[in-house]
C-alpha cells in the first residue's frame, strides 16, 4: 500500500516520532473472513521487527490453527526474528495443566495472564485470537478488560480478533477494520478445507 | 471459527469431498486494512500444508513486505513446509533483469510469468498482492486475466488482493471479502509505523 499523509496533525505535545511509534489496539471484527489470519499476517511484521510476539488463542475448535501455529514456532526457533509464544485455551494454557476446568474458567485465568504479562511487557506485540467472544459471553469484565487496555505500559502492540466486538471496545481501540462478507464458498454449499480454513 | 455448515446443498454433480477441495479464487478488497495481511497469514497456512507457494507483488513501494517476504523465506527454506517463491515488480521481476523498464510493461510481464505459471501449476497457492491496481489502471486485459483464473487448470488456489477490485473479478471470484475502514491511526494525524504497517 502507498504510504499515506495524515490528514490533519494533533495537537498532542507529541512529535511526530513519538506519535508515529505510540502503541497499538487494534480491532478486527465482522462476519466476513481475514479476522484472525490478517492479526497473523501482522505477526509476521512483528516477528521480522525481532519482537517477542504472544498468542492467545481463546475458543476451542477442532483444527485450531494449525498451520499459523506451526509456521510461528518455526519462525520463533529459527533465531532470526523475534520470539514467539503460542498459547492456547480449552485443552488447558500451557501455564496450566488443569483439565476438565469450565471454560468460562480458562478464558478468565487467560485473561489474568494476559494482564500479568501486558504488566510485565512480556511481549511487543499480543494477538487475542477469538477474544471478543468470551467478552460477547460475559466470561470477562469489560471494564477490566478496557481499562487494563488502555493503561498498558510501554510499546506494546495489541491486536484483537472476533466477531460482534463490544462497542466499547473499537471505541478504545486505535484501528478498527471490519472484514464484510461479500461472498463466500460456504454459500455455495462449499465446507472449509485444509490449507484455506485451517 | 466454529466451523460452519453450508445452508444449501448444490446440484452440481460433485461429491462433497470433490466439492470442499474445489480451488477457490479469493479476492480482498476494501478501504481498510487487513487485505495483504490476510492473504499472508492464508499463505501460512498453504505452506503448513507443504504446498508451493508463489508470491507476486505488483506495485513498487518504499517498505514493500519486508517482515512478510522475510518471514516466508525463512518457512520456505526451513524444509517443514511447502517451497516459497517471491517475486516483485518495479526492481525488475526475479526472472527478468531489465532495468528502467515502464511499470505497465512490468505489470504486462508479471502477468505473463502468472499465465505461465498457472498452466504448469507451479504452485498450488498464488498471492497476487495490489494485483487490482494494474486492472485499475489498464495496464492488463480484465477479459484475458478472468478468462485465465477462471479456467485455470488443478488445484491452485488464488488470493488477489487491492483496493477497488473490478466488478468482473468479483463477479468470478469464489471468495470476496470487504475490509471495511472503522478507525485507522492516520484519521488521528498517525503516519505508518515499523512492525505495523511493514
Amino acid at each position: 500500500m502507498p504510504q499515506g499523509k495524515p490528514d490533519i496533525v494533533p495537537d498532542d505535545g507529541l512529535t511526530t516520532r513519538q506519535r508515529r511509534n505510540r502503541p497499538l489496539l487494534m480491532v478486527h471484527t465482522g462476519p466476513g473472513k481475514g479476522k484472525s489470519t490478517a492479526a497473523f499476517g501482522m505477526a509476521l511484521r512483528a516477528w521480522n521487527q525481532g519482537w517477542p510476539v504472544g498468542v492467545f488463542q481463546f475458543v476451542k475448535s477442532a483444527k485450531w490453527r494449525v498451520g499459523e501455529e506451526r509456521a510461528l514456532r518455526v519462525l520463533g526457533d529459527s533465531g532470526e526474528g523475534g520470539t514467539v509464544a503460542w498459547h492456547k485455551m480449552g485443552e488447558g494454557w500451557s501455564w496450566i495443566r488443569r483439565p476438565g476446568a469450565d471454560h468460562s474458567d480458562d478464558a478468565r485465568e487467560g485473561w489474568a495472564q494476559i494482564k500479568r504479562d501486558l504488566a510485565a511487557e512480556t511481549y511487543r506485540f499480543y494477538v487475542l485470537d477469538e477474544f471478543t467472544y468470551p467478552l460477547r459471553w460475559g466470561w470477562l469484565d469489560l471494564d477490566d478488560v478496557v481499562e487494563t487496555l488502555a493503561g498498558r505500559p510501554g510499546a506494546q502492540h495489541v491486536v484483537i480478533t472476533g466477531r460482534d466486538a463490544p462497542e466499547r471496545l473499537v471505541e478504545a481501540a486505535d484501528l478498527v477494520t471490519e472484514m464484510g462478507k461479500v461472498r463466500h464458498p460456504m454459500d455455495a454449499g462449499q465446507k472449509g478445507q485444509k490449507g484455506i480454513e485451517w
